[in-house]
């Protein structure tokens, strides 16, 4: 029994797998999952999402097409996002309880199995070139707040004062959750509410050798507090990507994340359940996910190109980009 | 396929699963794992760790037998290797670079798929009391530092100098590490030796309700720097558990248990692939972790109170007891 199971389970997920499509997509990026639907995106707002999505995803294929490593598309996709104060990364990113913006990233190579993480910076410009340097620079995979910046700064990562990612709307966005909070008296107790969780960028790409590599990046919860860490550092919930199967990126409600260690769950039922990727995908996020009573979405490229982009929110902000250079972009659940 | 691999898989897991042994073990502990031989240990060291392994495993047992939860067989048995100066947990944790003694922990509950954690706390009596706090009292999984720390002050829990937790033995094994770090004039590229990860402690408890619960605790790695987080806190790395399949806690060279996510790959290949917990568990350490050059060890307990204790190294400090209240206490490999 101990061998005709993982054996017959090989057989049989190598039957269903997909075959490769005839334009595989080359990157997927996310910009966040939650309360998004038209009657609360304004059009000029619909717009800078629209185009910032097609920003990042042009600049993570140029890198892809020039025959660089899948990490280098990640990283140059995340960038933009990054500097977009759209999303919730880098400028832009939300308000912790203090007053203060901090940035959690990750990010893994499916070929090496190597991967980066950092928790809490508040003056690294790109939060994901640091995960990177985590990486490839020092022997460990997470490094947190100050030790993180110590790092970053011997590495010669671009430093900034914290105001460098403040913005207004964040600011009321912490207010109106301080608000809230005061309502309810509430304290330990507090639940934040779905909008506090939006905006987590991210990024899996598939290089020309093959190789998957996936990223993500964020400013967390408005109105975090107690050095909260979400899933997006957490390799395994946040981010995981294996050459045998694909990468995974992770948005909204980090602590269901966690606990059921998503983006390794969709991993691992492709790799052992005999399930495709998508259909791991699509599962974990409809029904695990789902039944746990938490909300979000993934992204997910396989390694034959083929890409899932399920959520249970009302809408994710996704979008993908083909190997001929299709570019398509999502906003709400009905597109 | 969809539906059919996972059912097959499903079935030939049912058919392979090991039945209810005659006399269950309903907890199991570690004390850390790595260049342990007997030409390393002093007779009076053995004759305590022998000890204050099976003091832990009565302290849980204790309260399992009482008809308490899972959780508070963990918590009980690892609070007391927490106390006891020989493990890398509580007193005793090993220092930071800056001659800090700072915690990391972790919990979880088989039975609803809580977790609790936190990172680099430096006051904190029993991280893991304060880890179970976290889940059972806020709504994260995990917090961070002097944030984590204000929310234990704010939980009533026991709050100690950082010299509560030095111990003579942990300083000279700092210095040593430092020596030979500027003999290598390594700083970045520095590789941790096996030595300096040995003593994590962790426990997994079986109840009478057939509940499970799992916790790790640790002082992390000697001489870690920029806020390194290994593997104890990280929810699927350090720890998993489900009462599907089975418990987990981790120990040994943090960042490879990260990257495989090995408590949750566990769990996958037992709930996906259709091996037994025990076949997962080894088939884990001695294939996925020592293929990656990873070393350490973990310990499982199913949810039938199969008991399997897998390590790559010399030796893993690691005892189990039974329902009927049979303690083993091991070090070595060949034990």
């Amino acid at each position: 029994m101990r061998f005709i199971v993982p054996i017959l389970c090989f057989l049989m997920a190598a039957a269903s797998a997909s075959a490769q499509p005839s334009d595989p997509v080359v990157l997927v990026v996310h910009g966040g999952a939650g309360t998004i639907s038209r009657d609360r995106v304004t059009p000029e707002r619909e717009t800078a999402i629209r185009s910032a999505l097609e920003e990042a995803l042009r600049a993570g294929y140029a890198a892809i097409e020039e025959g660089n490593p899948a990490l280098d598309g990640v990283v140059d996709a995340i960038e933009v996002l990054e500097d977009d104060p759209h999303f919730n990364a880098g400028i832009g990113g939300v308000f912790a309880a203090d007053g203060t913006v901090r940035h959690d990233a990750s990010i893994m190579d499916g070929a090496t199995g190597q991967a980066g993480a950092s928790t809490g910076t508040m003056h690294i410009r790109h939060p994901i070139q640091l995960a990177r340097a985590v990486m490839e620079h020092s022997v460990h995979v997470m490094l947190n707040e100050e030790g993180a910046e110590e790092f970053a700064i011997q590495q010669g990562l671009e430093i900034v004062p914290n105001s460098f990612f403040h913005t207004e709307h964040r600011r009321r966005a912490l207010e109106a959750a301080q608000e809230r909070e005061r309502e309810l008296q509430g304290d330990a107790g507090y639940v934040p509410e779905e909008w506090q969780m939006i905006g987590t960028v991210g990024a899996v790409a598939l290089d020309n050798e093959g190789h998957l590599a996936a990223g993500t990046s964020t400013g967390g919860m408005t109105n975090k507090r107690w050095g909260r860490i979400g899933d997006s550092p957490i390799i395994g919930a946040g981010t995981f990507v294996n050459d045998a199967t694909c990468g995974v990126s992770s948005t909204g409600h980090g602590e269901y994340f966690i606990r059921l260690a998503i983006a390794h769950d969709i991993h691992a039922r492709a790799m052992y359940g005999g399930e495709t990727c998508t259909e791991a995908a699509e599962a974990v996020i409809h029904e695990t996910l789902t039944e746990a009573g938490g909300t979000g979405g993934v992204i997910m490229l396989d390694r034959h190109g083929n890409v899932a982009m399920p959520f249970n929110t009302k809408g994710m902000y996704r979008g993908y980009i083909t190997r001929s250079g299709q570019v398509t972009v999502k906003l709400y659940a009905d597109e």
